[in-house]
């Protein structure tokens, strides 16, 4: 294992650089690029006062989320999804996965008869997008909820803890933190993690594609995950701070 | 714990009664009806002499897999995906993970040019339709490639291990195996576990939308996912061996 | 004539197997199993306590269906319409046809308020879909009804009477009744004829591309579809008194 | 029955008056307005050099039909189908008939390897569009293929019959010929009925909402039917011979 | 520039032919064929006693138009865009201009909540449409008016003045009016120029693809564009006297 | 005149800030992200190795644009295009207005068979995103033309010239440069000139719902779009000379 060593020369359980650059466009009630290493992602939102059919009369609100990635935020130019006339099924897995994620994380009740959008969209891609989503989001999450407690909009605070998310894998033999676009396209096994700041999982996406994982590596993307994740955390809370 | 009851009456290990009828319909190369209780779900093995562009002269064949849910194989009737006019996002991340789950066990240059597209249409539903679906699909897939086996249209047999899928999930604070629908709709944390003979893991896909779950629920659910997965593969023996 | 046989061996006037089994799945208030021959059609009934749009507050009710094919129903696959993204025009006439058909045998006013979808998706293709279809549709609307009926939801029964519906054709000079697969795609004038049980005719729709049906061939044609229906109006009753 | 009176003071048998403007416009290879009474539909044929997919390098051609109705074609206006995104069931349908029909009159060998394409397109509904359409675009289909004749790019003319449709019904009690719209909609049974100049039949769709239709009044439709076609069938005949 | 000479023979400040014929189908609230040569355009107008969301309840009319072209309107057949599944860019570009024109002209206070859309269907191509299209949707726009007010269902007259429109271009270095297509094809500059019968611009929509137009060019093309609105207004009055 | 004031405070004849930040992301061959006051415009340039079928085999190249905006790029969100399944008409008629104003500046023989595709994504909207997008995506183009003659792989430069865009209209009476939102939104006339550095009219599109413009208002209008696209053309020559 000497000779192992990561295409960003990173150590195996090393994030890239993280950034959070909060208000980054004017209108949203929440604004956030976020920066893990090359992959940008910027995450707005959106407060309506209006919620989804199944939720009218019921005094809950809503969180979701949209995802979408400009069409040369990759190596070779993607089509446009709306040219396209639909979103794809990669488009749609992970707008799921970052609405289930961020309504982990909210009081539902607390919030009231409003829908929160969170539009994530990838303006440079290079590995973990969607990982880097949720940790921004929630960020622009919490922001616009500050617009509405500052605007005493609401009784309580709706939300209820922290969420973020990374990315771990097998590269090579070695399980590695936050991977990015040479080592996730060179990579049997991936495996997305959200987790709150209780330390608790909220989304557990594993794949392996080419090499089934064993009971032990996963425990160790896990650990590896649990380290990523408290770092984010960290960030958010910084970036929040400032 | 003593009062704890699962509403079908299993206990929290037990796998609900497993079918596997092969040849249900005559046309395919695979044809499967798979019942996990009350779960029904028909499932198909295509075989077609071409590849997807990106395969095209590379010599490696291709699996793929499409889901499909009767309008009223569920409680209340919904809307027929043809009829709207696209496939929903639960559709395609379905199929999109069935499709992943049965290449983890072919060897794609053995195949050679050729597609097998594996269509899962649920009949009946009552929780774990895509569990099931990969369970059966499994079983339809060997049948098509013993029809090519039987041509003599292959050299070598590209079937590599076997692949069995079950869902786990905390239901009332209790860890329990294959999760029915009325135990699902009640369930905060659920994961799909897709495993493979030798005990890898080929998928994971937990999620927690209400309680996030430490990481011993994480382990006592993956104890129960082996143990289900272990009774489903040899179901997929038995039938094959019939 | 002596040397005319007809692939499957059937005489001329001879319909297929026909089975009906009702309860086939569990959930929808009518679900019929229809076979004729090797073509297998499930047939569901829906009740829903609303109306289409051009009925709302009328006190009408409405009796729709909509029609599917899994894409392995037939010898080779044919692409699924919902990944398509829409249906075909052949889908949307059968549809149109089958509810048009169920219209005829229904009082509306005294369903009250509600629509009955009949989908008709079809297993196994062998010929005769649409015809088993409307068969079969039949019998599972008369489960559909007497659910509510037992319910005491309705003041009075609003079938008014049964409908069956068979093929029929000129294969090689001769014409014959209930075509398969084998003889349809050998056939250039085939006839659908959907019968009420007072002998009279709800729809008929004949097509020849290739050679034109002279009058007294279409009271042939007739004839051999009065005998069939006769038959599977005998069969659905006796499956409705089991 | 001597009070019998048709909303527009025609006797039972007769047809609405009918007009056929041959090169009604200018661009296409057959052009031809066609008014069954005030029932209006252009009818072009477009002849192209190659066929679909499915006739590729047979040396045979094809002969279709597309169907449409301008928004205000009608009583009130209609949702223009390109605006929806899709074309509606009905229309789905004609234009598969009107393909049917004009099929039935090509020798697709002698056509070769083109494709003539009969758009029909309603400027003005009062009842019959189909019919209309189908009688008006084998005069545009005949115009073409004498322009290809002309050409001398055929060695055969592959015209070989005449074709011309017609509706029928029963209108309160009385069969008629020919149903305008204050008839269509008032009216449970109606047929439409295509015919060559052989006396066969190409095309019998019958349709009965609300009254079944019994033997005696199908026999008196079709012969009303047979007097119609036959009448147009001389206007067909006279317009080309202009 | 004695050498000069255009396709058609006219003068470079010549119109074609302009033909305005009223009430050509029976159905609509005003039905127009213009005629601008051989570009034939049919403009109806429809009232619907209803406007878009964001004019409900205001008090507010709304003037609307959709633009179609008939699949052989053309030299050669283009496809249907109601098969298609989608209105085309230029299409919508097209609709949107004669709506926005045609506003121009309309008190939507004076209208009340009504909408009137002006369906534009190319019957027939030879440069020119949405000019010809603008042209004849105005006159069909008064007739739907007058309509209105014969019926005493408006209190004062919602028409604040005429509007016309043509287009202009420079044709192998010389500006022309109201191009055909020979010319249009031909031609690197055209401009479509929509005007009031006050002599105020309510469209300008001038492209350069080819040859940029300088200054002079460009007032060289305006006064080419009032002379020729200005013979297309009397013709709309000449037409509205008859 | 002396009491008109612009809401921001500008000259009537002063163009907001403009920035050109070139290689904003690092994928494309060319990434501008342009700033024309609060609007952002992030323009990249993508080379692909094809071109349109209606080009193949000419040896010439293609230049084509899309345009997004970023569901809160605006003040309120807008629904995601590729959600609702279709771009709008409004979007495909600004993408058709860039492509043509960048083909006017290329030789599309001496790019040969290559296309060049804008990409315009707005990632804040404070009006004039056309305008700020074509000023943006010519420098994208130059960079993506600069990287093909870096590698050797044109015989001569395509780029034919400059070419930038800007807005114009009358607000409350007084024509001014460069609308942006609050202008735009309360302003009867507007106009987009796009210009190339020869002093040359590409694109010239005026609109005035309200109020119809005057042939001297039209006058002046064109003298603040030709001093405010100087100012363009010069920044953009800075920014490549950076």
């Amino acid at each position: 294992m000497t000779s192992f060593s990561r295409p960003s020369g990173r150590s195996a359980d090393q994030l890239r650089d993280v950034r959070i650059e909060r208000a980054f466009t004017c209108h949203a009630e929440g604004s956030v690029l976020v920066s893990f290493g090359n992959t940008r992602v910027l995450c707005t939102a959106s407060i309506e006062n209006r919620v989804p059919g199944f939720l009218r009369g019921k005094g809950e609100g809503w969180v979701t989320a949209e995802y979408g990635m400009l069409p040369r935020a990759t190596h070779t130019r993607t089509d446009r999804e709306a040219a396209r006339g639909k979103q794809g099924g990669r488009t749609l897995e992970i707008q799921r996965l970052i609405g289930r994620s961020l309504r982990a994380c909210v009081d539902r009740n607390a919030l009231g008869e409003r829908t929160i959008t969170l539009d994530c969209d990838v303006l440079q891609a290079d590995g973990g997008t969607r990982t880097a989503a949720i940790t921004g989001a929630y960020v622009a999450l919490v922001d616009a909820v500050n617009t509405l407690m500052a605007r005493k909009e609401l009784k309580r605070n709706p939300i209820i803890g922290a969420v973020a998310a990374v990315s771990v894998g097998v590269y090579r033999g070695t399980p590695v933190l936050d991977l990015d676009y040479a080592e996730d396209s060179d990579c049997d096994t991936d495996m997305n993690v959200v987790m709150n700041d209780g330390g608790g999982f909220i989304e557990l996406q594993g794949t392996a594609e080419g090499h089934a994982f064993r009971r032990d590596e996963l425990n160790e993307l896990l650990a590896l995950a649990e380290k990523g994740i408290g770092e984010l955390l960290a960030a958010q809370q910084a970036a929040l701070g400032a």
